[in-house]
C-alpha cells in the first residue's frame, strides 16, 4: 500500500474506532500499526514490514499466528456448522473439548463455557456464592483477592483486581472487596526464596481470619500477576492459602487466563504449587489466540450442590449466547493437540530461562533496567535510570520504548515502564535474539534522546 | 450414528459439560440434541433428522446456519490472518466493520468492542460513568433501569436486570439499580395504545426525579423484553425519557443485543421511537450469529470527554483479549453486506405479520395460548389452560412443549410458559408453516397427556 492509501485508512481508524486501554489522543500522533497479514511469531504492516509480536497480542497467540494447524481445523469445522446453541443442544466438539479440559486439573471435571476471561470469573464467583447459599452459609457473600491483582474489566472483577489504572474512575461504584497483602514476590524459580511465604503469610492468615465468617472465595492469578507489572510471586503462599481454605470452608479461584496452558510451563500455574482449586479460569491460550472463549473449570463436588429437580431452583442459570461456540472449540481442540504432540510446553520448561537471560542481558548492557524477573516463557524488566531510580512516571518511558520498537520491527507493549517479552511458546530461538537486538536499541535509543 | 454410539457420546457430555441456563438433572432425563450439522433454519441431528431452529439459538443466527456467504468470508479472513490485538494496532476488517457501524444511528459514530453482550452493557455503564466525572459530576454515578428487564448475567448487569430467575442468588451482593414502572406493554404496533405511554409517565417521571441528581443513565431493551417473556411496550415511553434525559443530563442505555440488525424490521428497534441513545449495544445478529462479538456504539461528544492529552487520566482503560477480533469482523461486514443486498429488514416488516398470524392461529385451534405479541420476527403468547388461566408454574407446561417440540422437529425454548418463534430472519415461508404445525402439534399432546 501506498502511504496515501494508508494515512486514508488511518484516518478513518481514527474516526470511528474507540481502541481499548487507550487515551485515543496518543494515536492521533501515533498511529496503530495498520497489519495486513500475520504468520508465526510476526505481524506484517501495510508496507509488508514484519514486526515481531513480542507480546502473542496480549499474551493469547501462544502458537503464533495463522498456525497450518488451526487453520484447517477451523476451516473443517465452518464447512460442517459454525455455532449453536449450547442450552438443551450439544456438539461434538463442545464434547471433546470438555472431556480434554476436564482432565487437565484432576478433581475438576465440569467445564462452563462463557466469551471472555472477566466473565468467567464473575462465573467462579457466582458459583461459589451459590454454593455457600445452598449448603446452608447464605452469609459467605464476600470475596477476597490479592494486592495489586487483575482479574478482568466488568465493575465486579475490576473490583477483585486492585489496580488504580483500570478501576479508579469507578471507584464510587465498586463492590467492596479486601486485598490480601504483602504478595510475596520473586524473582523466579532461583530465587532462594522461591519457596518460602513465611515471612508474610502471618499478615495474610490475619486478614483471612478476620473474614472468615462472611468469606466466599479467595482470588489470585497464580505465582504471575500479569496487568500488576509481570510481578512473579512465591507458590508457598497458595500452598499456604489452599490449607487455610479448606479448613475454613473458603473456595479458591485460580485466575489462570494469562499463566494458564502452558505460559509458565505447565497446563497450570497452579502446579508449581501444588495445589487443586475449586475454580480454575482459562481462556487466553485456549484456542490459541483465534476466537473469544473462556471456560470455568470446577470439581463434581461444587456441581452437586446444584445438581437437584428442577423445582428446587438450585440450578446455575447463567448464560452466554455464544458459550460453547463450535468453530473456538474446534480450534481449541487442535491447540491442546498441538500443545501436546509439538511437547510446547516442554519447550517452554527448556527455553524460558533463556529467554530471561535475554533481558539480563539489555540489563547489562543499558544499565537501565532493573528487578529482573522471568518464569516460563515470561520475562520482565523494569526501567530506571542510571542510578537504578525509576523514571516519573509521567516522561511516559515505556511507551516511548514502545514507539521506538515497533519502528525498528516489534511490538513491544511495556506495562508503564516494565519491558516484558511474552512472546508465541513456539517462536524461534533466531526470533528471539532479534527481539533482543531491537529491545536493546529501541531502550538505547529512548535514552538518547533524553540526554539530547 | 447409531444408538450405542449417540448414548456414548451423550454421557461423556452430561459428565462433563455444564450447561448454560440449567437444571442439570433435567439432562439426565432429557439428553440434549446431538447436534452432527447445520444449514439454513435447520439443526440436524445425529440421525440426520431436521429440527427447525425457531429461536435462532438464542437469537442470534439472524441468517440461519452455514450462510455460504458468510462461510465464504470467514475462510477468507482465516487464509489472511485470524486475530490480532487491537491495541496500537488496527486492520481493514475493524476499520471497514467500524465505518459501517458508525452510520447506523446518526449520530453514534464511534465504536468500542468486545466479546459478549453483558461486557458490552458494562462498558456502556463505565463510559457513562466515567463521563459524568469527567464533565464535573462525580455524584451522578447510580443507574436506573425497566421493571422486568435482562441486561446480562455479570453481578452489575444482573442488577440492571430485574429478572429473579436469574438474579435471586446473588441478591446480597447486588449493586442497588432502581426498576422503572410500570411498562407500558402493549401487543404489537396493532395496538391502539403502541403511540401512548402516558398513563404510566407520571409515575415512572416521579422515580426518575427522585433520583435525578446521582443518576448517570437508563438502562432499557427497546420496545421488547426479550427474556423478561418477549414482551413489547410503547415506544412512547423512550420518546419521554429521551426528552426527560436530555433536559436532566442523564444518558439513555438502547440494549439493542436482541432487538437490533433486523429482529424488529430497522437496524435498532430504537427507531420505532425515533430517538438517538447515548449508547447502543449489539450483539446477537452482528456476526449474523457465527463468533462472540459485541460493540458498544457512542457518540463523539461522549468519546471528546475522553480525549486529552495520556497524564490527564482520561482514557477509557477497559479492554478484552479479544476485541475486535478479525474474523469476528470479516463475518460481520459480511453480514451487513446480505442483510442490505438481501433486504432482510424490508423482508421481516413484510413477513413479520404472518409470523404473529402463526401464533394467533394456533391460540384459536387449541384455546391454550393467551396474550398474543408480536413485532418485526417476534411473535410470542402465554400458555394457558381453557379458562384462560395461567397454568401452576411447578408444572413446567412450556418446558413440557419444549420436549415434544424437539420429538418432532422444531426447537422452540419457551420462556417459562411463554412460547416464542424467533427464526432466522431469512427463513422460508415454508419452514414457518411447518414450525407452526410442530408447534400446535407439541401443544395438544401435552395438553391431552394433562388430561389422560
Amino acid at each position: 500500500m501506498d502511504n496515501k492509501i494508508i494515512n486514508k485508512i488511518l484516518k478513518q481508524d481514527h474516526q470511528h474506532i474507540w481502541h481499548p486501554a487507550a487515551q485515543m489522543k496518543d494515536y492521533e500522533t501515533f498511529p496503530p500499526i495498520l497489519v495486513q497479514r500475520a504468520k508465526g511469531p510476526f505481524l506484517y504492516d501495510a508496507k509488508g514490514k514484519p514486526v515481531i509480536d513480542a507480546i502473542s497480542s496480549w499474551w493469547c497467540k501462544s502458537l503464533g499466528h495463522s498456525h497450518p494447524r488451526l487453520k484447517e481445523a477451523a476451516i473443517k469445522q465452518i464447512n460442517s456448522f459454525e455455532h449453536i446453541i449450547t442450552a438443551n443442544v450439544t456438539h461434538l466438539p463442545l464434547i471433546e473439548l470438555s472431556n480434554r479440559l476436564s482432565s487437565i486439573v484432576p478433581g475438576l471435571d465440569k467445564v462452563f463455557y462463557c466469551d471472555n476471561g472477566s466473565t468467567a470469573v464473575e462465573v467462579a464467583m457466582k458459583m461459589s456464592l451459590q454454593c455457600h447459599a445452598q449448603t446452608g452459609n447464605p452469609g459467605k457473600n464476600q470475596f477476597m483477592a490479592l494486592k495489586n491483582g487483575y482479574h478482568g474489566e466488568t465493575i465486579m472483577t475490576l473490583a477483585a483486581g486492585d489496580l488504580g489504572l483500570y478501576n479508579s474512575p469507578f471507584v464510587s461504584i465498586l463492590p467492596a472487596i479486601d486485598h490480601l497483602g504483602p504478595v510475596p514476590y520473586v524473582r523466579g524459580q532461583d530465587d532462594p526464596l522461591f519457596m518460602d511465604a513465611g515471612s508474610v503469610w502471618p499478615k495474610i492468615k490475619d486478614s483471612l481470619d478476620k473474614k472468615v465468617e462472611s468469606l466466599a472465595a479467595v482470588l489470585f492469578e497464580p505465582i504471575v500477576q500479569g496487568a500488576g507489572g509481570m510481578l512473579i510471586y512465591s507458590p508457598d503462599l497458595l500452598k499456604r492459602l489452599r490449607k487455610w481454605a479448606n479448613e475454613n470452608n473458603v473456595h479458591l479461584i485460580a485466575d489462570e487466563i494469562m499463566t494458564g496452558m502452558g505460559r509458565t510451563g505447565y497446563s497450570l500455574a497452579s502446579e508449581y504449587a501444588d495445589i487443586i482449586p475449586d475454580f480454575v479460569l482459562l481462556s487466553k491460550g485456549l484456542t490459541g489466540g483465534w476466537i473469544p472463549m473462556a471456560v470455568t473449570l470446577t470439581s463434581t463436588a461444587v456441581y452437586d450442590v446444584f445438581y437437584d429437580d428442577y423445582n428446587s431452583k438450585k440450578g446455575f442459570m447463567h448464560s452466554n449466547t455464544y458459550c460453547g461456540n463450535a468453530l473456538a472449540c474446534a480450534v481449541a481442540v487442535e491447540a491442546l493437540d498441538i500443545y501436546e504432540e509439538e511437547k510446547i510446553f516442554e519447550r517452554v520448561q527448556k527455553h524460558g530461562p533463556g529467554l530471561k537471560e535475554r533481558m539480563s542481558r539489555i540489563a547489562k548492557k543499558t544499565g537501565l533496567l532493573t528487578n529482573i524477573r522471568g518464569i516460563g516463557f515470561m520475562a520482565a524488566a523494569d526501567l530506571c535510570d542510571e542510578n537504578n531510580r525509576p523514571f516519573e512516571k509521567g516522561l511516559r518511558m515505556g511507551y516511548q520504548v514502545y514507539q521506538e520498537a515497533v519502528k525498528i520491527g516489534a511490538l513491544l507493549r511495556p506495562l508503564g515502564d516494565t519491558i516484558y517479552f511474552l512472546p508465541p511458546l513456539n517462536t524461534p530461538l533466531h526470533v528471539l535474539d532479534e527481539l533482543e537486538e531491537i529491545t536493546l536499541k529501541a531502550i538505547k535509543k529512548v535514552i538518547n534522546k533524553r540526554i539530547l
